[in-house]
């Protein structure tokens, strides 16, 4: 049986390089609230990720819980976002006394789909929370006509998209703000963490608070705030592993060529079509598979990867209108079936780090391509 | 000029212990998500604070935001706690849809006031927060009863009271639940990072889905969770850590009879009276100062040590009903003025770890009983 491998492993830093680092946090004694290691990576990522605002948090979900607070978004208003997301996101948007409204994705991209999003609007509609899932960035042209068209906050939980660009442009200067997740299973990690990311300065003062309580100053708190903060230690990991983040992105590039090359021609698998405007984020390598077509289902595929020790993932499954609090929450669709109600039993995110090699995609590609099993599901049909 | 002296100090571990650690971690590459040095430090800390369930989180705050969730309270519920408290208790109520209302502290041990408590209760409260502040510990049976009478949650916010016991009982195994903080200023410290105690051990399965976004398997999402994760590196500090707060507390505890001994008998200054059935936490070492009687108040002596390079704190200054967005709520009082508003500017935080010496207690003191000072300020009263 070989070595375990998992749809992620978390890009670490060289254990001498953080002793050095460790022995500038040990010297200080200053080991969070914002200290000098925290100071310099927020200053790097200001620039890597080209936005005017980047405040690192402690992880993503708590920048999601901080984001939707900083437009003060009227209470129990509507926030429309995708079910075919982490649980994070429908999640913050409860926290912050706010109703998740679902709207169905698009076939092509599986991000939200904009003609579903007018489908979802009411008078009590605040904002919306758009997901660039997988990578893929959503059309951020269409939402930010109907944000404006509607006056509404447009926020994009970009967990997946670090580094992501439309036209050069990065992707963090789209919309109101977006928020990205620093998690272990995240191009660039450290451990957990996560960055809210505006492109307006303005927005920085009111999130610095937000982030540490709503403290103004010794004096003052202005604003009902959480603790957000990132401590030394993971700010000392961001330092390491950011420069070793274009290297492996150019890995998971070839990687996914392989898998492209490897999966093409497959009747009934589809995998990403590239965007042509965008530089991708080169997080997850998604296919979509159909059953229907291919003989055996996203499930099939999932076991027979698991029986030889490779570990996919049905992300995301389950969507959030399948979770018990949002059961029976109602999927708005531009068309006559929720195209996410068939997708998220088709969708399964293969091994994609830079270490997978072309051995692990040629095994991968066998289970795919193995018509013994294809033949036996077909006659059980 | 002297180095800076500060409140507190973090207790870090030997960077060669911690290295040891971090190979494990490097070797497994499991860096989050409940890992095995993860386990090992709730395991520990179930036994250390001697209650069923313990569950390690982020920081106390989400702690704080599940355990308040753990107990399905109405939405738009009242939850009694103090205004002189950290800004983490009551912002977590309102992070829950709930409304903090505000009790009245006692004068001997600035803890909740039971009497005041009774004031507040309507028809819409659903729980009580107590804060074991300082490390000094609520009246619990007072509050207990009360709790009891009107079918109350009864809720401790005990960041301040790691390893506190009341009648040789750890302090976690009063009230529904409670909640600590490994914080930086911590007497135990994960850099950031707090533990949800209960004397239930069926409340540890909702916990640990509220702890992780509510995932109860890879098909399952049971409750709108958080992302409440401690890493593996911060775990590691932990266990490293746990070791030396024995013997880190009893250095306070000497310090704090050095304090006592140094400010005995100085007219118009408190400082904390023993309480006779429990052990004492060691948190913090405040001191009420009444500037009618002593002639200086608590910010002219704040402003004389900053001017030493001694860093005390004005702590808690503000209080909750001071912030901008809870400014207008009621202070429920058994009393004809609330006692709070009157000690808010009277406490300070004194210094207080292992390392300050009888050098510092007389630099300290001396700033106490400088008697030029008090001359010039009665004389320009």
């Amino acid at each position: 049986m070989r070595s375990p491998l998992y749809v992620t492993r978390p890009m670490l830093p060289d254990l001498g390089h953080l002793d050095g680092l460790l022995k500038e946090i040990w010297a200080s004694r200053i080991v969070t609230n914002g200290g000098p290691l925290h100071g310099r990576l927020e200053s790097e990522l200001t620039s890597y990720l080209g936005v005017p605002t980047a405040m690192l948090f402690n992880n993503g979900t708590i920048g999601l819980l901080a984001v939707l607070k900083l437009f003060d978004l009227p209470p129990g208003s509507e926030v429309i976002t995708t079910p075919l997301t982490f649980a994070a996101t429908a999640h913050a948007i409860h926290w912050n006394g706010l109703r998740p409204v679902f709207a169905d994705v698009c076939p092509e991209t599986l991000t939200i789909d904009p003609a579903s999003v007018k489908k979802a609007i009411t008078a009590k509609t605040s904002a919306i929370l758009g997901v660039h899932v997988y990578g893929t960035v959503c059309d951020v042209e269409a939402l930010q006509s109907i944000a404006n068209e509607h006056g509404l906050k447009l926020i994009y939980d970009a967990a997946h998209a670090f580094g992501a660009e439309i036209d050069d442009c990065p992707v963090a200067m789209f919309g109101n703000a977006s928020v990205f997740s620093f998690h272990a299973t995240k191009l660039f990690n450290t451990l957990e963490g996560g960055l809210v990311a505006t492109p307006n300065p303005d927005d920085r003062e009111k999130l610095y608070y937000l982030r540490n309580f709503g403290i103004r100053n010794e004096d003052e708190v202005v604003e009902i705030g959480i603790n957000g903060k990132m401590n030394e230690i993971q700010a000392a990991i961001g330092l390491l592993n950011l420069p070793q983040v274009e290297q492996e992105r150019c890995r998971r590039r070839a990687l996914r060529e392989m898998y492209n090359d490897a999966l093409d021609g497959l009747p009934g698998i589809r995998f990403q079509a590239p965007q042509s405007r965008v530089k991708q984020s080169e997080q997850y390598y998604p296919v979509v598979i159909d059953a229907t077509i291919f003989g055996r289902s996203r499930d099939d595929i999932y076991e027979e990867l698991k029986a030889r020790n490779i570990f996919a993932r049905k992300y995301f499954h389950p969507i959030c209108t399948d979770y018990e609090p949002y059961r029976g929450f109602p999927i708005f669709s531009a068309r006559v079936e929720p195209y996410v109600q068939k997708v998220k039993s088709q969708v399964l995110c293969l091994p994609f780090f830079g270490d997978v090699d072309k051995k692990d995609v040629e095994e991968i590609s066998l289970v795919f391509r193995r018509p013994s099993a294809v033949r036996r599901v077909r006659a059980a049909s």
